[in-house]
């Protein structure tokens, strides 16, 4: 791995993003999320997508050149249309969107329908916790897991965001329905590797921490087994009809993933708590919560999103790790 | 097992709540909630809790001379103290409150602290439904499960219920964040049978379906492991927040699990997606989940809350099934 300065990177996608035809603003805000993502030790979701993100805008799946619109209005609920946009600035706006809705109103609720996939649910978790709201987003997905008492893959993973500000050091959890992405399966599979816990069924019906095993049998395990299954679904009702959307069935029938619902729910806590309170509420928690003896092998208990602060910090240090064939093709587009 | 009909059980549960100080619209409707949770098979959060419930308002943990008081108010977020009052109609006020705000404004969110068990949580995410709205609520509890890495309890199992309006056949998904409850795990070991699927860990740290080995080293597994732990965690954080009530720390450090807090977000679906639409999209989402093969020994997919609907219709035509010395018991009350 070779690491590269955070502002490197974020010029280097900036330069390719203006080059396929986004403005000065969304490419460098649109670079800065790609680049954050992968600041935050978010892999899956940062500098190795950002070719196929490109490939997508330059083919026409992502348009670079429109914005999302209100479509819809019912008090302190919106429907926004993403019209197959950019998903990581139609996700920033649309939480953006509700988080001034919760300024005035407590909270906010804004359903995002057409759009693209915003890569990181985290980021727009932390976006509202910057700005003092407790956020809450998630997203429908293509089909890629199967139900509870199913061989057969009919339901999204449809990540979830919950975020709690914390002076700088939010509390985030972000979170898929599915145990295992169907990427870290591979990687593993390709490195001989067994997963650390059960991730899905063989063939046979039996749990395995064999990643090819359930790459094989499609049986990747839900969170919770029936429990995660049944959270996904209706992730995926609430998605469509909040942002009046293409459901996972609808998104599963074409090629690619596109036109995807998403949900964005800001509350203001600092209004109806106090800014004082909710610091040393979530002081009190996080103490209480971090005051147990750990496992052998665990050094410590972390909260939701501590790890990811640790990472940030050594990588705005020390570079971002990036692969050096990938990081050669991104600078030679 | 007798069967009794709802009926009869109903009026008994309200001669008791009568007889310990209830007014009698206070006793009818409490009883119609612990009737109903038997009804529909939530057979841990009925009957069964019934006597228990009756001891609490003796011995003054639950007053049941009190109603819960809006505290506070920010625009669609109010904060409501239960003074520790019942439980069951405390939360129900609060999901009230809720749909009513949604109903003006799209969207409404009650904090609800100082209050008593809510016994089943999907009672009031159905109550929502019933109203049109999306339903969602959560609760904290006290200590019941270590948090991830460790072995020593410390987090709650804080159950949340998200449920969407279908005709009257709402989808309701009701869950706590442990896989399985402690109560489950007791049962199973008193008859000396194993878990279907791994609920925790043994001395030895390995994944066990051994009740009492789980019961021993108290590793009850969180639903997905590392991010059930999290889950739970910032479920007690915003409900701690929300409420501006005491948290899973503060309700862990009493003897008994009283002054629990709660959240209730109403959405007015309705409004913003227009009534048929909402019909027609849960139809079609609901119909391509279950269009798919189930595996050998699964009779069908089902939807969350669809085998309660089969378990109500049961129980209402045959009778509510109860175990004779408890139903003996309650008639003795």
């Amino acid at each position: 791995m070779k690491r590269i300065p955070f502002q490197t990177v974020h010029a280097e996608f900036r330069r390719v993003l203006q080059s396929v035809g986004l403005t000065d603003v969304k490419a460098n805000r649109c670079a800065e999320l790609f680049a954050e993502n992968t600041r935050d030790g978010v892999y899956s979701h940062g500098l190795n997508r950002f070719p196929g993100f490109v490939r997508g805008v330059q083919n026409g799946k992502v348009r670079p050149d429109v914005d999302p619109v209100c479509a819809q209005k019912f008090g302190s609920i919106e429907q926004w249309d993403g019209q197959t946009g950019i998903g990581l600035l139609n996700a920033e706006t649309a939480m953006q969107r509700a988080v001034v809705i919760a300024k005035d109103n407590g909270l906010g609720c804004v359903g995002l329908r057409n759009t693209n996939h915003w890569m990181r649910a985290g980021a727009y978790g932390l976006q509202a916790a910057d700005a003092g709201c407790i956020g809450i987003c998630w997203t429908n997905t293509t089909i890629l897991m199967p139900p509870w008492g199913s061989a057969e893959k009919k339901i999204g993973n449809n990540p979830l965001t919950l975020c709690v500000p914390y002076r700088g050091d939010h509390v985030l959890l972000d979170m898929a329905m599915s145990q295992y992405s169907n990427g870290k399966l591979e990687v593993l599979q390709r490195r001989g590797e067994e997963l650390p816990l059960p991730g899905g069924y063989n063939r046979d019906g039996s749990l395995t921490t064999d990643p090819g095993a359930i790459l094989d049998s499609k049986r990747a395990l839900p969170i919770g087994y029936w429990k995660g299954s049944g959270l996904a679904l209706i992730l995926d009702l609430m998605a469509t009809l909040i942002a009046g959307g293409d459901s996972t069935a609808d998104i599963g029938a074409r090629p690619d993933e596109t036109n995807v619902s998403q949900v964005f729910i800001a509350i203001e806590i600092a209004s109806i708590a106090g800014a004082q309170i909710v610091e040393d509420t979530v002081d009190h928690i996080i103490h209480d919560f971090q005051d147990v003896p750990s496992l052998d092998g665990v050094s410590q208990i972390r909260y939701p999103g501590e790890g990811m602060l640790a990472t940030r910090k050594d990588n705005l240090e020390n570079g971002i790790p990036v692969d050096p064939d990938l990081w050669t093709e991104i600078l030679a587009m």
